[in-house]
């Protein structure tokens, strides 16, 4: 396989869009912004060894973490994605059937989610196998939904369940990205992030981007059952893998007290289950209120790549 | 250095542009896209002991080629670039000092051409360093050009003197957006593309999505001083490597005989020299003709990437 016969393979399985003007082939993909008020775009970068263990995971898994890494990024912001270019490191002597199984894993989610992927760069290197998505959005008419919205009184919801998603999950997630519209769509959500780095981690971001702190109600932590299989194996409880485990790629948002009761009875999230965790309150950091009422301080904890 | 004050402090020094509502800091950037008929979109991912080698080159000049590389797709279609986002993975025990130098590095460039950094990724792994930047564009009224416009009658025209960039240009060159600009804004280009793979390869790339083929004047191919100076070390012709060498990062386009005129003696473009080096024709492939009048096919050779 060479790179332009393998570019020119992806070019004839892509399916469309209306709005692709020029897709796969040229230097640039060229898109119709004319009807788009705004553009949205995110960049995700997965590398063999630290995102996924190609040893003990298919190459079309990666793939399709891939896209829906970035597909979550977009449904964070209450937007709707669009198109991506995907750039590949293939590490030396890379067989055809390798790159067919990741372009097949890229697609599961692409056509799902109706994004075209409109162009790339393949290249290869003496290095791990990495590959990049590079996602733009939409507003449709939707305002964006940004980290730095929290405000003292807001409560803290969450979609699904955490911890533990080194087991699975963070392979084979569903990015939330009807949920997200829906809550976008019919409420006015203050801050929103998808959970990558971890529940603490993460609702820092929007603390530390809101200039707000939080208090987390222990009991109210939806907990997985894969934090709890996790759990034996590392002594830690399920609550702790709920805090810090990341790559959940569930939403945590805020909106105010009258709006959360109106999300929690609406009905209109069917497939998931969304949890009241938590308030922001005036002040810095994270606080957690134990079932009896104590309350203490908690670090934020997570995934943070460099550090040393 | 962790991954969210490295963040930081990209945040604090990136300037900003107008149509960009949010920068670095959220799940993605918003862009202001209702004055845009059309958005270009490119993707390039550059990895040590590929596209560069870190032995023997500054990380600062790793970064400015991996912007230079995108702003360069994007001048090929003859319109703006405006922003990036850009996902890094550095290898373990990456310092503080290498990071900032690599971004100085991209600043160089991006400020130069009021590029706005918007985003990006950053993540650590067991591998080579590897950038990626996906920049897009602007059309401000122009009309991209694509690689499939060429027409038999056509000239074929090319800025500056080809060969040899291992030797140095391929980390120092200028992308030619100026000129390609300049070209678009007053001459109806055909096609357009720059050459990273090498002449030939990029040419038939042009060809191949034009449905023609090329005659190429072999007297008139405009070979560097490194193409010389790298001659004489690997035995092959000056000739040779301005056919084959990739990463010269200059325009290669074509015109109608009447347009090609008027471009090269327009006194437009004024930093660059613009030579005429063949002649779009009827059928397949590139043939070379000598001096003489004679001839002879010849293969589009040059940069690969998986060819075994």
């Amino acid at each position: 396989m060479g790179e332009f016969s393998f570019i020119q393979w992806i070019r004839k399985r892509q399916k469309r869009r209306k709005d692709v003007i020029l897709g796969i082939g040229d230097d640039c993909a060229i898109l119709d912004v004319s009807a788009d008020k705004l553009c949205l775009i995110t960049t995700d970068m997965l590398v063999d060894g630290t995102h996924f263990d190609l040893k003990q995971c298919a190459i079309r898994d990666a793939g399709r973490k891939a896209i829906a890494c970035s597909i979550s990024d977009v449904a964070a912001m209450g937007c709707q994605p669009t198109v991506a270019v995907i750039s590949i490191c293939f590490p030396e002597h890379t067989t055809e059937k390798f790159a067919g199984e990741l372009y097949k894993g890229i697609w599961d989610i692409a056509d799902k989610y109706n994004i075209e992927i409109v162009g790339g760069d393949i290249i290869s290197g003496r290095s791990p196998f990495c590959i990049n998505v590079a996602m733009l959005g939409r507003d449709d008419g939707l305002k964006p939904v940004r980290r730095s919205g929290a405000k003292a009184g807001d409560m803290i919801l969450v979609t699904g369940a955490l911890g533990g998603s080194i087991l699975g999950k963070h392979l084979h997630f569903e990015p939330r990205l009807k949920e997200a519209l829906t809550l976008n769509k019919n409420f006015p959500i203050h801050a929103m992030i998808d959970i990558s780095d971890g529940l603490t981690a993460d609702l820092n971001h929007i603390l530390e981007e809101s200039g707000v702190g939080a208090i987390l109600y222990e009991d109210q932590i939806p907990f997985s059952d894969a934090a709890v299989e996790l759990s034996r194996k590392t002594g830690h409880t399920p609550l702790y893998h709920a805090l810090s485990d990341g790559e959940d790629y569930e939403l945590l948002m805020t909106v105010s007290k009258a709006q959360a009761k109106r999300v929690l009875s609406s009905g209109l999230l069917t497939e998931v289950k969304v949890s009241c965790i938590g308030e922001i309150v005036k002040g810095r950091g994270i606080r957690m209120k134990s079932p009896g009422g104590t309350i203490r301080r908690i670090k934020p904890r997570g995934y943070e790549h460099l550090k040393q």
